[in-house]
């Protein structure tokens, strides 16, 4: 049965997964070898061999041609640079369409937890980028946890001699939420960033 | 993007996997192309080729030989069957030591809400092994909640006619918990089972 607890383990790495759900995924790919587990098997080649991340910005893209279509296009602002921890959080932005400038994911946030420190993010390539695409301004779209907190603190100082405008996305309720749904330190936060009505 | 959308939709179908934790996934595994990409692929792959579910019980077992160890072992009380719903359950089971004779998965339990009925169970293999291995007593290990209760129903029912003792693993408070952590009805149903201390 080594094959079935190294299926477990490597679906228990993937981001969110803990053991009890790994066993679970597994034990319902073996009941069916011939459907979802063939499927299953199918749709990551298929991935593997048409997507991967724009080298540029690190969205989701084809493996096709050479930086995506959110860095490519000339429809969008040039001068706003979103910068985000995962290239699935640009595909949540790009939903709420409040942005039209590029992108740039950092595949990660500071989390001496983890053991993640800046080497492990993409912030040569941000600087990089910052220099050569002269943008007037820097999003931090970072997660409002702690972790999210560090990273946004750490690049606002490492941005700080370029000159870029740095902003972050303002703290506040959730739409469609009430405040007693909320806790303490939100509504603080939305307090302190109060705006007039 | 359809390759992309499509393994959202296959990791989306996998038990307990919403929307949101398909996408980060699939992010996840597109960034590591030749890494966690390639090592799941193997590793389902290698399930596949090796491991099934024993036609018998339903347990997760190698591809090879006919009914698995727990179906064959002669140290096992032939006597005594232990119905569960999902092949993990078994292994959950097995690590407890608490139980010593066969099992029977059933592939699932009624669930008018996913349209699951008496003919999604393996049901009709479950008498069938009833008569011809002579069980004395069926040991219902199914979940505590309302589908799990209207399966230990229905199976009582079925079963009957043939005669077997059918019993309901003990309700109760969880151990190295406390009361302040259990729910009204859990603590309702130990209070019901309360035994001599």
């Amino acid at each position: 049965m080594d094959a079935f607890n190294n299926l477990i383990k490597c679906l228990g790495r993937l981001p969110g997964i803990g053991r009890r759900s790994a066993e679970r995924m597994a034990t319902r790919l073996v009941r069916e070898p011939d459907g979802q587990m063939a499927e299953l098997i199918g749709a990551l080649e298929e991935v593997r061999r048409t997507v991967r991340c724009c080298p540029k910005c690190g969205s989701i893209t084809a493996t096709e041609g050479g930086p995506c279509r959110l860095c490519t296009s000339l429809a969008r602002d040039g001068r706003q640079l979103c910068v985000v921890e995962d290239p699935n959080d640009i595909a949540l932005i790009e939903r709420s369409a409040s942005f039209m400038g590029r992108y740039h994911a950092l595949m990660g946030k500071l989390s001496p937890m983890r053991g993640e420190g800046p080497k492990d993010l993409r912030t040569q390539a941000l600087l990089r980028r910052i220099k050569d695409e002269k943008f007037e301004e820097v999003v931090l779209a970072l997660s409002t946890d702690m972790e999210g907190d560090t990273t946004a603190g750490y690049l606002a100082e490492l941005l700080k001699p370029t000159g870029v405008r740095v902003s972050r996305l303002a703290f506040g309720l959730p739409v469609g939420s009430g405040l007693a749904y909320a806790d303490a330190l939100t509504i603080a936060r939305a307090m302190k960033g109060r705006q007039e009505a």
